[in-house]
């Protein structure tokens, strides 16, 4: 099984591609982070994170996603940034009928560190132990996007199935009404 | 100029089409709301307010999109739902290279009643008079995407203009990049 582990954010959004099962060995695949300006309005920057994304899954055809899951109470001044990429992300992923996951940075953690309250150092060193790297994976801030992946190949297997065949379903009933 | 107001929600998404120019009469072009169930996951709501408003752009053919700006302040319950169903409108708007504008609730209230801070009754009686509708527009709560869709009319013109060549010029150099 092949996971899209994605740190949704507006001026970096990481994006870590593994692939693993329960029980085998994890494999990188991928490791990287679609950056748009801060300068560009939002209409143009979210479209540069649709397309990173979209381009990257039409490299790595990921057989499930999983986006960390963003709550109000955090940072203000960068909340609704992150909502609006990861819902472009999640989107993107959904129009594709692949299953779409939301896993709270305390699950990423806990399921690579074993501690939902790890700190970053720890989750990159568990990261890169986990994938057998040579060394911590680059940029340095995707490491979130592959322990997502990872906590996704870990506890989100049953819950995938469900969902992907609920949006096969929908994508049938919009294809028999003419879209 | 034909434009679509977005006034976006997870549950209710309202859409609102108006034809007018600066100085010129406006008129009703299609009035109503994109719902999702809260029983739905996100990835199902999400791609299900995509396809509402893809639909609605392929029927009416809109000149320019206005969506509603939303606050990291507000009500937090909701806040994350309507940044995540905004940015969904902002992104399909944008992927067709359409000029996307965001006018806050106090601008566009500003617009048709001439107070930011004018009551939903009063928005409404207004955006009823000048669309010159015999009655209220239905579903009431989408009087606010027509209320954005008008203040687009009256002040974002020079404002889309200028987006709309600059995505235009972006969507030319994807375009020999081979995508």
């Amino acid at each position: 099984m092949r996971v899209l582990g994605i740190d949704p954010g507006l001026t970096r959004c990481g994006v870590g591609v593994v692939d693993g099962a329960p029980g085998a060995p994890l494999t990188l695949v991928r490791v990287g982070v679609v950056r748009t300006s801060p300068d560009d309005d939002l209409a143009a920057r979210l479209l540069g994170i649709e397309q990173g994304i979209e381009e990257l899954m039409d490299e790595v055809r990921p057989d499930a996603v999983a986006v960390e899951r963003v709550f109000a109470q955090h940072n203000v001044s960068t909340v609704m940034g992150t909502a609006q990429a990861g819902a472009v992300a999640i989107v993107a992923a959904a129009r594709r009928g692949l299953p779409v996951a939301l896993h709270t940075p305390s699950e990423a953690k806990a399921a690579v560190t074993g501690s939902g309250r790890a700190d970053k150092a720890q989750v990159t060193a568990m990261v890169t132990r986990l994938l057998r790297l040579d060394a911590p994976p680059r940029p340095a801030d995707a490491a979130d996007a592959l322990a997502l992946a990872i906590c996704h190949l870990w506890r989100g297997g049953a819950q995938s199935r469900i969902e992907a065949a609920r949006l096969a379903a929908r994508s049938r009933m919009k294809g028999s009404s003419g879209r």
